[in-house]
């Protein structure tokens, strides 16, 4: 397929650091392209970023039918523009597509469509240190008909946002809190798929979590709440024992490509990593015998995000005296070397627009 | 708050009764209303039915933040419009504001300016033998934004769709499967609200279903699973040793404004009805000992739907010899009577626009 393109006619003035945010600011070109079954995936344009004229009956209004990716492109010192392991987020699109019954894109053209699309873009890629640019692809189902079934029709679109520095005001631990009142996912059903449907689930947890200070929710398994899962926006780590430990992925968490990513370093680097079920119980017992070292989350926004403070019932666990770990410091240093070009991963980790 | 009204300038064509469906038809006029945190819900307006101008970063195609409401008009012999139960809906629409972080919506308001809209819309009130007007409520995130969390603003609409008898081909039994693979909610989640993630998270089960030959999936819980909780658009009832069962509103299970008015007319008629854990094995226990005499969906959009054959692994329950068992078209007679004014109902089940 060819990519038809239609160039914005006015472009908006760029954002200065300071005022870029996350997710606020849009650049002036999408990439659209329409599902029907006749025709399947089909006319496929870069065009001005503009309304999706959207019927009320649409859908995605109704019944949530709706997944998305997010990713990230960097600017390096060389000039080059960069994707971090951009495959992976297309691989993982069309697993969700499945799991809620979306057609599924080519992903070698998705990805191809998303280079050309960033191309037109590039004087749009912030250049100062720790920002970036966002990106969306997001699949949303436009038929407009009230009965609950997968849809006819969709409209897959990519829209991007140049980011700042998400540490802002320094690289600082967030303070996250347990719920177990409130279950973000279950096994059997769509947690470990990048469904928008998730996160609807999530807001009246992390409302909670922010009335008693904390930034973000840690969410429990559905079933026995009582093995940690992950952190709606990033998966967990700890570092207990001088051994790193994040929850399996067992159907109910999301496989993150910064997951991934972690772990693979940490082999390099002959840290003793295990994936496998952690109870809270467990972290509160390495926590009093003084062997919770550290703890950190792992996204595409923050990267690595480390953990000051986890809140469970009245208990408080301070983690490191409120400090960036060493090895929290070390993931994020080594993974936002090779994000920017300042350092060589692994094979195919980056790839050049 | 004064309903502003602008009419369509064009009128669609009635459609023909056999052309109906459900959920594909609308009307001419829909109601909008806009919150934001200044104003609150405000600009509360009746105008023709036209697309909503969707921002691509709309956090509702993202994070599924929306809810809605689904209830039916009822044109009686008299002339007469009739809501049923109106009240509960809205009351319920507000319970699922609450869950996922919508601003709620004065529920006598709503419910005027819905009455408002139908006398407009009034000549499209199908008036031919089980024919109604399905109206859904529905609210939206429409903040521009791809941080997760609340919405600052959002959008009210109300839609309404003509549509045919449920039953075109006459009221006969569906079959129903049980999926053991796939779960639907969970408690401490958020299935027991009208939320449209709720939906996405059954798609694919029910694609596995109708593979099956089935119309619709019966769903376990999430812990166990092993106890029966609903079918996604209609709750169920079983008959068992001339006992009414109905599983109990355990925090997963949409508390339907029809399984309600079930439960009451049981009581009103003597019939034994309980709500209470049923399992699947207590299912096939009472079937083999021939115990098990009837089961129907009870829900807006059928109102009570039979049920002639339930699967579950390799094993079938043929029901009442897949035909329409003694109590279940008892219940849809005397409902069905009441909604279309044909009998008299409980006070305040029945109200005229």
């Amino acid at each position: 397929m060819e990519v038809k393109i239609k160039k914005a006619e006015t472009i908006k003035p760029v954002i200065e650091t300071d005022k870029l945010g996350f997710g606020q600011h849009f650049t002036d070109h999408m990439f659209n392209m329409d599902y029907n079954h006749q025709k399947g995936w089909h006319n496929p344009r870069i065009e001005p970023y503009a309304p999706i004229i959207a019927d009320p009956a649409m859908m995605v209004f109704h019944y949530a039918q709706a997944v998305f990716e997010g990713l990230k492109a960097f600017y390096s010192k060389s000039g080059d523009i960069l994707l971090f392991r951009p495959k992976d987020n297309f691989k993982r699109l069309n697993d969700s597509c499945r799991a809620i019954c979306i057609p599924q894109v080519d992903e070698e053209f998705a990805l191809k469509a998303l280079k050309q699309l960033i191309e037109i873009e590039k004087d749009k890629v912030p250049q100062a240190d720790g920002t970036a640019l966002y990106i969306r692809p997001t699949i949303v189902a436009t038929d407009a008909y009230l009965g609950v079934k997968p849809s006819d029709t969709y409209r897959y679109f990519v829209i991007l946002s140049p980011v700042g520095a998400y540490y802002a005001a320094g690289f600082n631990p967030i303070k996250i809190w347990i719920t177990k009142n409130h279950v973000r996912a279950i096994k059997g059903g769509i947690g470990c798929y990048k469904a928008a449907a998730n996160y609807a689930a999530s807001l009246y947890a992390g409302k909670e979590a922010a009335a008693k200070g904390y930034a973000q929710v840690l969410w429990l398994d559905g079933e026995k709440r009582k093995y940690i899962e992950e952190v709606g926006a990033m998966n967990i780590f700890f570092v207990i024992d001088n051994q790193l430990i994040t929850p399996e992925l067992s159907g109910s968490i999301l496989p993150g490509i910064t997951r991934k990513s972690v772990i693979r370093l940490a082999k390099e680097w002959d840290i003793k990593v295990s994936e496998r079920q952690i109870s809270v119980e467990e972290l509160i017992e390495a926590y009093d015998a003084g062997k919770l070292q550290e703890a950190f989350g792992s996204g595409t926004a923050a990267v690595i995000s480390p953990v000051g403070e986890i809140g469970y019932d009245d208990k408080v666990l301070n983690i490191n005296n409120g400090k960036v770990g060493e090895m929290t410091a070390k993931f994020y240093k080594r993974l936002t070397d090779i994000q920017y070009g300042r350092a060589e991963g692994p094979d195919g980790w980056v790839e050049k627009i």
